[in-house]
């Protein structure tokens, strides 16, 4: 199993002050990218992979979805998401996207909010959810980006001419990051662009659209802490068709 | 018409002492890589763009391919391919990629390396090569990679770890870019992995394969100065099918 960093004590409460976990979807600088690529809800099912407390989940159903199924290896989430949702048509359930078993051709959606880089077996995983769509299902997901995650020192630093770079080494070589990010030692899985989707085209998946996403102009304008993020893409946001 | 730096003298001297221009593909290091993601050729009509010398276009005929067209914007460039060629089903024409017209449905492959990243309109380049290849036909090219041709002043820096880094900014900002290399400023269009990919996807191709190319760790032994290279990949190769 992954590194559960959401059921530890600390990062829970940090996690839960975030605003994206205190206002939601909108809150979530890159929600507007991430939604212009998920596909007509009315009538589908959709499954919420790493669905934290169900903001996704909620969205959906209010969009018109049938059925939502939220997927969390983390009991905390899980009980403020239930807390939160008043809604039959909304399931949530304890699940390990390292080791996930999900019924066959039943999704017309797989959603992924920034949990995909906690996965050691991203071909195991997109194996089951392929599996798990049906034909002509979307699964749409962002990660943190890998320019973002690759470097041993991930600090911005300014330059002679005064510009604020970031500082990428190790681009190439994969696998798990220590980073302290609201607790110590949190470790993301550090994986190459051209991993992400040669893992989706080997598994069968249609790559439509990908997003290297940093904020707008006008996002920064309205939050000028943000303009360094205009450096590295700080997420990374697919989308792609069984 | 962009930039044809090819056809300064002092740039073309340079270019022409380059290994992979002095001893063609096995030069290249990305090449046993590119190679890799090309189709059978063997009775295929092959189309080679940027063709330079001529090495991929005698390289495909050797390796079966019944007729090859090589364009090139350069006429020194051809004229040194059409010199080191003798082989009737060898094609070389001068043709500016960023205003070409080609025979519809005409060709099995299309292949470049190392030379969309001088073309402004990748969209306009990306349909008529489309329209050019046969239904299933295949288009395979490499670029120097955007982590690489990103930065504002892109040189390694050494960090308090002593471990190279390369300073990335402006990733996001896409356009072009002034180096000085083998003459002072070459122009280079820098584009984000994503409009690669989207650019193809909303023409009409399905992707197949990506590769963030860095040298091996063989190739490392045997070269300890490419060892940086490894930092940000230099190149990005990919392959894609009509």
């Amino acid at each position: 199993m992954a590194q559960n960093i959401y059921d530890n004590e600390g990062f829970f409460e940090e996690y839960s002050r975030l605003p994206r976990s205190v206002d939601g979807l909108d809150a979530a600088p890159e929600w507007p990218a991430l939604r212009a690529m998920l596909p007509e809800l009315r009538g589908k099912n959709a499954l919420g992979l790493g669905c934290g407390f169900g903001w996704f989940c909620r969205w959906a159903r209010a969009n018109g979805a049938a059925e939502v199924l939220g997927l969390d290896v983390s009991e905390k989430m899980l009980e403020r998401a239930r807390a939160k949702t008043h809604d039959a048509a909304i399931t949530y359930t304890r699940a390990d996207m390292e080791d996930l078993e999900l019924p066959a051709a039943s999704f017309d959606l797989a959603y992924s909010s920034l949990a995909f880089h906690y996965i050691e077996d991203l071909g195991g995983l997109m194996t089951e959810v392929h599996r798990s769509l049906v034909a002509g299902g979307r699964l749409v997901f962002s990660v943190e980006h890998p320019i973002y995650t690759a470097p041993s020192d991930p600090k911005f630093s300014v330059n002679a001419a005064g510009r604020t770079t970031w500082p990428v080494d190790g681009y190439l070589d994969e696998g798990p990051r220590s980073t302290d990010w609201l607790a110590r030692g949190v470790i993301k899985q550090h994986r190459t662009v051209a991993t992400y989707i040669n893992t989706l085209v080997h598994t069968g998946f249609a790559i439509l659209h990908i997003d290297e996403w940093g904020p707008t102009t006008n996002q920064i304008a309205l939050h000028p802490e943000w303009a360094d993020e205009h450096q590295p893409p700080p997420f990374l946001l697919m989308s792609a068709r069984r």
